[in-house]
């Protein structure tokens, strides 16, 4: 329950405050006057900013290890940030999904763009799973697990501190239950499929809401058809293409414990007689089943992050290419191919061009059909659009 | 019915072959040899096509009076250009749509995508909206023509010549019943509203297909609230949120025709009752609208293609940017703003910096929750994906 003014960062004298006056979430500590006062803040303090002439621009988290010094929290500086003002962020968060969904399986906050920076919270029914990837959110996590329980009347919160993200804050990994209990695997309903989520095992066999409207647009080309779902991770557009009336689906991981929930997720819903599952390494099972011979109708690949940075770009792109060369002679004629990259570093037309000359590659000629990206509870800052990482495109390959 | 070696266009030596091999679409005036014959081809014949070296790209549609001298038809140099050609083309397309649709309402042909370069054709049921944009369709309409009855199975056919591309081709405006007949505006279902297309009436009062996925978008927004859809056309998002669930919509637009086939659509829907509309200049209504104090939970803005070509994209961002501007102060706190581009020229980055920037002029707070394109019935070829010209984004405006 820190008050703003306790502490107070303010910009160089040559840093344009415009951005921030406009919008921009983050200030870097190459635009603040670091002395000693500043280093000594601790990482996750709420601060006052001020421009270089000293009027305020807001009230701020400050984090003097990370290379975003400051992320804007509200643009009243004399803003309280305590459990009420969680509960009044968290509420319209809350009836933006609610407007969307009818059952509560979503991702709730969407950090900065819901107003709580680097704080991500997934919605599994009457479970929360909080990610805090920033420094003052792990230091108000009582106040912001208290006020999101409060206002959406959940019993169970679970503490997931896996994220890439922590590391650059200077957080420690841990995984806990911090309310309720978490008595096994939770079964999420979505798009008519049933997954089912691990929420204590962490990336690997957790849940992404992200790709949802993607599943969708898949089902409307799977009924009857033969589907193959590369990276299927637990199974997401498998579920859904046998939820759509695919005549069959094989989902393709390297991690047994995804494939394990897949199949789980296939019983829950009755579609498991229709469902096979492929343990391996992707990219040799795509060339395994070229030489077996074996065609699909519809091919989904939904690779983990190739391109998760600038440095791994281009070896990311050709990662991509490699994906679309190899999984194209698979794809019956007339059939359709998605290529999925949850890169931030590769950007629609990069990846998009990456994956048309895969296809030319396998000497297929193609539509591109259709372009989709997170789902509405997946909201971005207008200005940091550009970095939606999620971009799935689905082509048809000509006959 | 003519034969691909009749006329013969080759590259100029210094023309670099491999984008055509790769699969361009298009070959520019000055790529080719300009020679007497190739100047005394008739707009519209079918050619056979060499790089600089004499060696077969394929054969091609030409016409000398265009910047796009040669249109790719079929790789292969000897494939003749029949009604049986058109018919394995509309065939293909039609599997696709088929596999999309469960009713025959849709883009069935979407030019170069669809291997007809030039070609669209709309489906309205048993009717056929045929619009020949290139030289060679309007030379080979009857076999154009006769192909796709035979496969659709489609009884009428309209031939609508109003397409701004014409006039580069050298074609005249002509809109003409060529099989058949149409006894007045014909009820389009899609999204579960009901859209009267009047397929004699040209752009003002036709149905446009491609913001489908968009209207079906905006519908879960819209269950008890009140919608404004500005530019309305004959309906489109009106008509789809009254199906949706709204509590009322009004559709603002400047064409008494396009609101009175919109008046008619609600009423076939029998949603008439919470459906109004306002005619005049929609940046005018949209100042009074704000003079009024009125307010709506969800304001979609959907004009005409404000920067078509490269010259006008300045304008046009600014055109944007007010339209964003001067919507946004009628959204309600936490309502949503949908703002759509059919602009050639002004890509989905510029696009989204006009519509945030002019929804900050108005001093709102924003997410941006959506962004959508055309529907999978309007493929893209993949080399040319930047062109696709419909863009739909959709803004919630903070609390």
């Amino acid at each position: 329950m820190t008050h703003a003014s306790s502490f107070l960062v303010r910009l160089k004298p040559k840093t344009d405050a415009r951005p921030i006056r406009h919008g921009a979430p983050w200030v870097y500590a190459n635009e603040v006057v670091t002395d000693r006062r500043t280093k000594a803040i601790p990482p996750g303090a709420i601060a006052r900013l001020q421009d270089g002439e000293g009027r305020d621009l807001g009230t701020v988290a400050v984090n003097p290890i990370s290379k975003i010094f400051c992320r804007m929290l509200d643009r009243d500086a004399e803003a309280v940030i305590d459990r009420a003002w969680f509960a009044r962020r968290i509420a319209a968060a809350l009836a933006h999904r609610e407007t969307l969904f009818d059952a509560p399986f979503y991702r709730l906050v969407h950090a900065e763009a819901d107003g709580l920076p680097g704080v991500i919270i997934d919605r599994f029914g009457d479970a929360l799973v909080i990610q805090p990837n920033a420094a003052w959110a792990e230091v108000a996590f009582e106040a912001l697990a208290g006020a999101a329980q409060e206002v959406t009347g959940c019993t169970t919160v679970v503490k997931n501190g896996t994220g890439r993200a922590r590391a650059l804050e200077g957080l420690e990994e841990i995984t806990e239950v911090v309310a309720g209990e978490v008595a096994g695997p939770i079964p999420v309903p979505m798009n008519g499929a049933t997954y089912i989520a691990d929420l204590m095992g962490g990336q690997k066999t957790g849940l992404f809401y992200d790709q949802r409207p993607n599943h969708a647009f898949a089902q409307r080309l799977v009924a009857g058809k033969r589907v193959l779902d590369v990276f299927s991770h637990v199974g997401g557009f498998s579920l859904a293409a046998l939820a759509g009336g695919a005549e069959s689906a094989m989902a393709v991981d390297s991690s047994a414990a995804a494939l394990d929930l897949a199949m789980q997720g296939a019983q829950a819903a009755g579609t498991d007689a229709r469902f096979a599952t492929r343990r391996g390494d992707a990219f040799a099972v795509l060339e395994a089943l070229a030489e077996e011979g074996v065609r699909f109708d519809v091919v989904i690949c939904d690779p983990p992050a190739f391109a998760p940075n600038r440095q791994a770009l281009d070896k990311g792109l050709r990662a991509y290419e490699r994906v679309a060369r190899l999984a194209a002679p698979l794809v019956a004629e007339g059939g359709y191919l998605g290529l999925c990259s949850c890169s931030h570093a590769a950007d629609l037309s990069k990846f998009r061009t990456a994956c048309t000359r895969g296809i030319g590659r396998a000497g297929r000629a193609s539509q591109l059909i259709h372009t989709g990206f997170a789902g509405p509870d997946h909201p971005l800052m207008p200005q940091l659009a550009e970095s939606g990482y999620l971009k799935a495109l689905f082509y048809r390959l000509l006959p």
